[in-house]
């Protein structure tokens, strides 16, 4: 079929944004519906000079285009590189072979490695449809993914995309497995630990399911979509960078199903784990402390999740030749006093500042990771890592290494919180005794963060406050009055997200 | 924000048809965009008088739209009853509720009846994207669902439809488990069932993932689009009918379910039983026949899996108060000679008209189950219910009743196979010995089936046959040359189709 003529269309662009799901815009009555049979949601490849791309198709059922012509979404000619005038090839999609090990694992059968390298490298081709990475994604999900199978995963995914190498024996990295509002220790802790000297390529992620990623907070104070070449640059000038991993391929396959987990909702154990530890491979770490938050609404709810994460991560770090330590933390309530991406940036500032109101459990938290990895990493003796961190802290250093990094990646700017404001008065008198991360999360995320970076909450009070009835418990941040009224009908919607007791 | 005149937009027409998936179109820099902090993939709720209908949200970014204009998808004009001018309201999508049900399940917990009451009912409202429905999928599908999880999901989907009442103390069904190429003992069964004064509404599936559903192979001789009042008319003149289930809403959580098991090519085991059951209880039946092929490429592959199929199928019955009997039947090859609608309506035909060379294969297995209803209904005593179905059939009885049903349906007609055929040739002499029923199944549908009626395989050499090098084993009918080029690479491509040894 190929080159025969009825399949190839001339471009025309509509101008239409479907994010980051390929469409092709065709006529009802064109030449190519006809002749090959193609109707509206048909999956085709779309081909141009020696590139192609999977789309869906979208039957045009009025004069926006002629026959002989067609568009594709706006994402389209990016992921295509075409323009206006260009003639490409529509073709049957041919079966996607590797989705068979996805049925075989819905009906329970593992898979062997072979079986994710094969799937890993058609999603990244686009071959998989939405629908098709939902399915997957939920096969995985939950316990159904075995030791070997997320150590196969982990191996596909680096294997998937770019690799970062610095010459260097040792490479140290961090990563927090989310779920604990405002927890944002990596712009502390990076400068920390290139000022004392270590090589840290940090690498982080935008949201998936929560008001900020730590790439979006960074991102309300220096550009983080550097180049492979830009980052490299940085490191070698700084010791350190603090960029969104997105931009550098470092898992171009991970980016695909975080779009389908952040539909969802869902992150599961054996994707995360194979998420976290293949971009943190690929950014060349050979040590790696995982910070995992433990409480009852946080992203891990039991010691005993947080100790079967640990053999988990352990055990697919030695599979992979990196040295994994995990440090298992209080997850009760939020860090700091902001959640969502510019509010969370003001306490990293104040902690670097050393400002006498700086947030305590930040700093704390900060300290306690820069700790540990001075230590793994043989800068600091064992029990010493700690002071010596917070003496790189307290000193200015840090602060003076942080401006450096940003000024590497683009420059400085203080972060700005949105305009509208409304603060959520106490009920009662009394003490905290209790207080929801998820919903606290919820309320940002209508609130509009992340999407609007100076949006989300700031909240006043820890569990153990005494407050009065009246004074404010926490203050909604909002780009637009809709989102501000959305927030506040969901907070009025549901019950304890800050339990008041008359005595803690 | 109910009627904030920002979110008021005047509907256009683009033309734009995207199959079911409901899409609302908007310009970029319109009030409602910036306001709501909309973006493209947004999921929103359109609003129009008391509808509404859930839609993906598409952004504009050329002056196909003017600011306060908006438009939706094809079939959001349908399911939303507008016309171009109306005004519709936007507002941002309440979170489901249900989905934390799935999400649960993705980490192994059960559902309880509330839980699936709860997923059906918003999947019948629109409330799940195709994503989410594709992961309610993949966590009911394998062994995922116990017992008492597809009885819940089976008077879910009962309730969540319209039901069917005959005021008649015995309603008789049969339903054959999928994977059997031309297996099309239906249009075969109701007139001798019918013939013999039982009451029979049968509704039938299009093609879920085969090349043919029943209601796709009638639809080739008479109408089967009926609604529920003309169904009714039907059966009461003529004690039954043979009619697509869809129109009639018997199960509309199914036909959304459906279509995304289409898209993955999975038919999960406890959401087959659920639709087939909830189906057949709002059709009224208090009997019902459940046919199940068992064959190495069928989609039920071994005698075991058929024993676990038929306890799911009793025990779910008697839940539900109906009377299952179940008919393990030999599903190593192609019914009759026909696979693709109008050629497998071809041998229903000959069979109906007792010709001489009509397929003794669909013909012996119409009359067991014929038989089998017989027996059920206390119409034929146990062991003589085979001769009475061939007595009604061979007397003419059945073609008559055929013919008076089609009529009552709206009228008969010859079925009309594609122009363009392909005669496929044996490689060697010797006799068949292997046929694999799932690539059989493939090229068929690469050849255009169902899409095209007249598309398909005539399928000639039945496993035994004796065959000379150069014979035909088979032709592959299409409508278009590309169709019938990606049937004959595919075919090309793959081993084994028809296996052929020097002796059997």
């Amino acid at each position: 079929m190929e080159g025969s003529p009825g399949n190839i269309l001339r471009l025309r662009r509509l101008g239409i944004d479907t994010h980051t799901e390929n469409m092709i815009f065709v006529r009802a009555d064109s030449q190519v519906c006809r002749s090959e049979g193609f109707t509206a949601s048909t999956r085709v490849e779309v081909i141009f000079e020696a590139r192609s791309i999977i789309a869906t198709l979208v039957v045009i059922s009025s004069d926006l285009l002629h026959d002989g012509e067609a568009s594709l979404s706006d994402y389209g000619f990016e992921s295509l590189l075409v323009q206006e005038g260009d003639l490409v090839t529509i073709e049957h999609l041919r079966p996607i072979r590797s989705f068979s090990h996805v049925r075989a694992k819905m009906f329970d059968r593992k898979f062997n490695e072979r079986a994710l390298q094969e799937i890993v490298s058609d999603i990244i081709k686009g071959f998989y449809s939405h629908i098709e990475i939902a399915a997957f994604v939920t096969a995985c999900s939950g316990d159904n993914l075995a030791l070997d199978e997320v150590i196969y995963l982990t191996k596909a995914m680096i294997e998937s995309g770019s690799r970062l190498s610095w010459h260097k024996p040792l490479i140290i990295d961090k990563h927090c497995i989310g779920g604990l509002p405002g927890n944002r220790t990596t712009p502390i802790v990076v400068p920390i630990i290139a000022a004392a000297g270590l090589t840290i390529p940090k690498t982080s992620s935008r949201a998936i399911t929560s008001p900020a990623g730590t790439a979006d907070v960074i991102e309300t104070m220096t550009p983080v979509n550097l180049t492979l070449d830009e980052i490299q640059k940085v490191v070698q000038q700084e010791g350190g960078c603090m960029v969104w991993g997105g931009t550098v391929k470092l898992s171009p396959a991970d980016d695909v199903i975080i779009y389908v987990e952040k539909a969802l909702d869902v992150d599961s154990p054996g994707q995360m784990i194979a998420s976290v530890l293949s971009k943190k491979a690929a950014a060349g770490s050979t040590h790696t402390i995982i910070d995992i938050p433990v409480g009852e609404t946080a992203k891990v709810r039991t010691k005993e999740e947080a100790f079967l994460l640990e053999y988990y991560l352990r055990a697919v770090g030695l599979s992979i030749g990196m040295e994994v330590e995990v440090l298992i933390t209080d997850g009760s309530q939020p860090v700091g006093r902001g959640i969502g991406p510019a509010l969370e940036a003001l306490d990293v500032l104040s902690v670097l500042r050393n400002e006498p109101d700086a947030p305590k459990d930040l700093k704390d938290r900060a300290l306690k990771i820069a700790g540990l990895m001075l230590e793994t990493a043989s800068v600091a003796e064992k029990g010493k890592g700690y002071a010596q961190a917070q003496e790189i802290l307290e000193s200015g250093a840090a602060l003076a290494k942080f401006y450096s990094i940003c000024h590497a990646q683009g420059g400085f700017k203080e972060p700005v919180t949105a305009p509208l404001r409304h603060n959520i008065p106490a009920q009662a008198n009394g003490f905290i005794t209790k207080i929801d991360n998820r919903k606290l999360a919820k309320i940002a995320k209508l609130a509009g963060a992340p999407t609007s970076p100076g949006a989300g909450i700031l909240f006043k009070a820890p569990i153990g406050t005494e407050v009065q009835q009246g004074q404010p418990l926490l203050t909604i941040y909002a780009e637009t009055q809709g989102e501000l009224t959305y927030a506040l009908e969901y907070l009025n919607s549901v019950r304890d997200v800050i339990q008041i007791a008359p005595e803690v």
